[in-house]
């Protein structure tokens, strides 16, 4: 028997692989043991002798006699030897032969709401490049303030900042962030309404998580961003698209009948088509609300870049009942990867959902809060978002001149001045995905509108167009790419159309 | 009426308030016409009046109107003037009249699986001191190789790293973790299975999101960590809590009868009572698994840390029908805030997890994970691992003789020579929680075991101490303060339990 495996084994160690020999003996004899080839009882060969036959160290025998006892692959009767331990898993059919065996579907199912989620995925692979939206210009990011704002705190840091963070984020970073809001956003919050998250995804996924149950319906602009659908059906919501006019987010008759447990909408900058939610459909929001208990959550993206006039308040700054809970985050001011939001919540509810936060996602990262804390402090943000959106005036000018150059009024260009993108309206076409994909090919990412839309048939047809991260010298280059992508497409007049769930 | 709104205003404004008289205006403005005192129709005054009545400068007054136009509250007829909006919310009641009002109960009311979160929650409020489990010494952590790579990689990034990460995260570090894997976890996994993450709670809920639907059943062990329970419910899922023996998750006939959809388990260090799940109960899992189409998370939290004795393979590396799903993080090994945790997903199943992670939660944080790639990649993470397997087997001791000055052998240590924390079992008690909040007072924290059942009445009574980051010579001072704390207690000979849902 020693000398069967002792050859076995010689057969297949190999001295001279990376692979220490240690681990190559570890690996061969579990697979024997895990086989069946060395039976349960069956005694090992003495760790000298191993060693001898193999012509390698009785220490690295003994140490993976050692490491194969501790994972209870062998046992050891004391002064007699090491056997191979009784491992095979006969407890299973005891109590489950009974059992129902699941229908043997594809072996590596997804979950219907996972089927879902990956079906409905509207992310970009490319996430950087003309003309992609709602991506900042990252190559402004003031560098230098931040690293040294970085260096700073890098330098001697409190444990706290390091180790888990139980309540809602740095409190120097919700007192900066509730300063700026009332503010910048005429909004009604104190340092501990604020509540730091990773972005708008977890900040509206905490929200859902606090306040709705499976089954309850949310309404979400038709079109919207289209990141917000995963998250609710996800979470067992039904969704309720509503149409969005000239004036925001446009419930009728049918829809106001049935009251939904969470209404959520961009009053600012509604995304994807640009319009600012007038005050009359603000305050019946607000009302509406109020009479039928329901939550609103204000998304409020891109709000900081309005060209030409001052920012709107906020719909959360109108609001005298506690019910609107406000969402931003940093990825349109400063970067996307950052992958710091925040959200300013009722009183009666800022102490649930910091707890919320921290018991759903442990959060943390409070060195980076801290960093953060301290641009705000020192003006940068500020400073920051003044150039910025002067640039992006331009860039847009630029945008819209180079549309009208090769289209002139032919297409229709959607979106108030205002935000990192603009929609150009292919009323003529009936794909808009055949047009992105070609254009994609050729290096230009474009979103299709349609993809925005929940119900197909509603869908308009068009391009969502980002300026914010193109330098002002390839917007008219880029832009005739498309172009001719769009004529090409026009001209094929496919009638072919991808279906959008 | 020109003269009474001019009053009324000159009543209010205060112009040596820091709020700067543009804001001021705008304020009273808004609130006069929201609440009607300015009524839809009524013309204000022109801007040249109401600064000369105001005595503020005629270009504030104009930049007040336009913003009030901007956001609706005013309407201008061209030549004649500025008129308030009609912006009452009248339509509310239009659709609404017959909808079923809910019924009046707490405004601030969460949903059932918001309450229930709440209720459940089990995060500690402080997180660093003596003797806060499951958090390492971060004051330990090599800061000047670290801040040395963060300011190389901050020099000149690339912007590709700033915005959105679209999958799955950084390459180069997926590469090194695959490789670290491999070689420490004994791991079957190429670059592509890895999935970066913000830590074990974000990866259990993209596993539950794309597998699991809502009613659902999971195993998880008995006890566990407490922060499942809460990202499982709120995910509509059913747990059903199965006992741990000395060999780990111990599911009986009953168990078996009911195939669950998923189980959490914690094969290599069970969470929190310390023993490692043998061989045969590995297999075990594993046929049972196969046989009944289950997924399994194996959640390997901080298996770096075995004392002594080599860590043991992971389950994954035992895993050939591509069934388990590996965690773990660097909240442990680095430090908490830092907040990256990664998975390796079955290889069908990688690209699916990527989209994913980017749909639900829009990844990113490149910059931080350039940074960790090159610090594991120049040796830093291997190294100071052993420096701090050797500093935790320390403390470990010191805690252990700690315990044995005060009590002898009276009370029971459990857990294998491993990880962080040991758990201190009170069996002559009936609450644990008063301990804890006695020893809280005095600035010791302590867990009570009892918090990580499912079942109240299944629950055994003891502390969690962590030795992590308590500095060596507080270890004995801060034990004997704490044994204070449960001598009190077992004399006052409360008999009050805290039921634990």
């Amino acid at each position: 028997m020693d000398a069967i495996l002792s050859d076995w084994l010689l057969e297949r160690l190999d001295t001279d692989a990376p692979e220490p020999a240690y681990r190559q003996l570890f690996r061969l004899l579990q697979q024997a043991i895990l086989s069946g080839r060395l039976a349960a009882g069956a005694k090992l060969p003495s760790s000298r002798t191993l060693g001898a036959d193999l012509a390698i160290a009785r220490n690295t025998v003994i140490q993976v006699y050692e490491q194969l006892l501790v994972e209870g692959y062998v046992e050891t009767q004391s002064g007699s030897g090491t056997y191979v331990a009784d491992t095979s898993p006969d407890r299973v059919d005891e109590g489950s032969a009974g059992a129902p065996r699941r229908a043997v579907r594809d072996r590596h199912r997804l979950s219907a709401r996972g089927k879902r989620t990956i079906e409905l995925s509207g992310v970009s692979k490319q996430q950087w490049g003309a003309f992609m939206p709602g991506v900042p210009d990252v190559t402004e990011f003031p560098l230098k303030a931040w690293t040294r704002l970085q260096s700073r705190i890098w330098r001697n840091p409190k444990p706290e900042l390091m180790t888990y963070a139980p309540g809602g984020g740095y409190r120097p970073l919700r007192r900066a962030l509730a300063d700026h809001l009332r503010v910048a956003r005429s909004a009604n919050c104190q340092p501990e309404q604020i509540v730091i998250t990773t972005g708008i995804h977890q900040s509206v996924d905490l929200a859902v998580r606090l306040l709705c149950d499976v089954g309850d319906q949310v309404w979400i602009e038709e079109p919207c961003y289209w990141g917000l659908r995963g998250i609710l059906l996800s979470s067992g919501l039904k969704l309720t698209p509503i149409p969005v006019d000239g004036e925001g987010i446009n419930p009728d008759a049918k829809h106001l009948a049935r009251p939904p447990r969470l209404i959520i909408c961009t009053p600012s900058h509604q995304y994807p088509l640009g319009m600012v939610m007038s005050l009359a459909r603000r305050r019946m929001l607000l009302e509406y609300a109020r009479q039928h208990n329901c939550w609103i959550i204000e998304d409020d993206y891109d709000s900081e870049f309005r060209f030409g006039i001052r920012p709107l308040a906020s719909l959360q700054g109108l609001d005298t009942n506690g019910q609107v809970i406000y969402l931003s985050s940093f990825s349109k001011t400063l970067f996307p990867g950052m992958r710091v939001g925040y959200m300013a919540v009722p009183a009666p509810l800022a102490d649930l959902f910091s707890l919320g936060l921290a018991e759903l996602y442990r959060e943390g990262q409070l060195m980076q809060q801290a960093v953060l804390a301290e641009f705000i402090d020192e003006g940068y943000l500020n400073s920051h978002i003044r150039r910025m959106r002067g640039l992006y005036a331009e860039r847009r000018s630029l945008l819209i001149a180079a549309v009208q150059r090769r289209f002139g009024d032919a297409l229709p260009v959607m979106g108030d001045e205002a935000g990192l993108h603009l929609v150009l309206g292919l009323p003529h076409l009936r794909d808009d995905w055949a047009v992105c994909r070609t254009a994609m090919e050729r290096g230009i990412i474009a979103r299709p509108l349609s993809a925005y839309y929940s119900v197909a048939k509603a869908a308009q047809v068009g391009l969502l167009l980002g300026y914010g991260c193109v330098p002002n010298e390839k917007i008219g280059p880029a832009f005739d790419t498309l172009a001719d992508v769009i004529e090409e497409v026009s001209k094929a007049g496919r009638k072919t159309r991808r279906s959008v769930a």
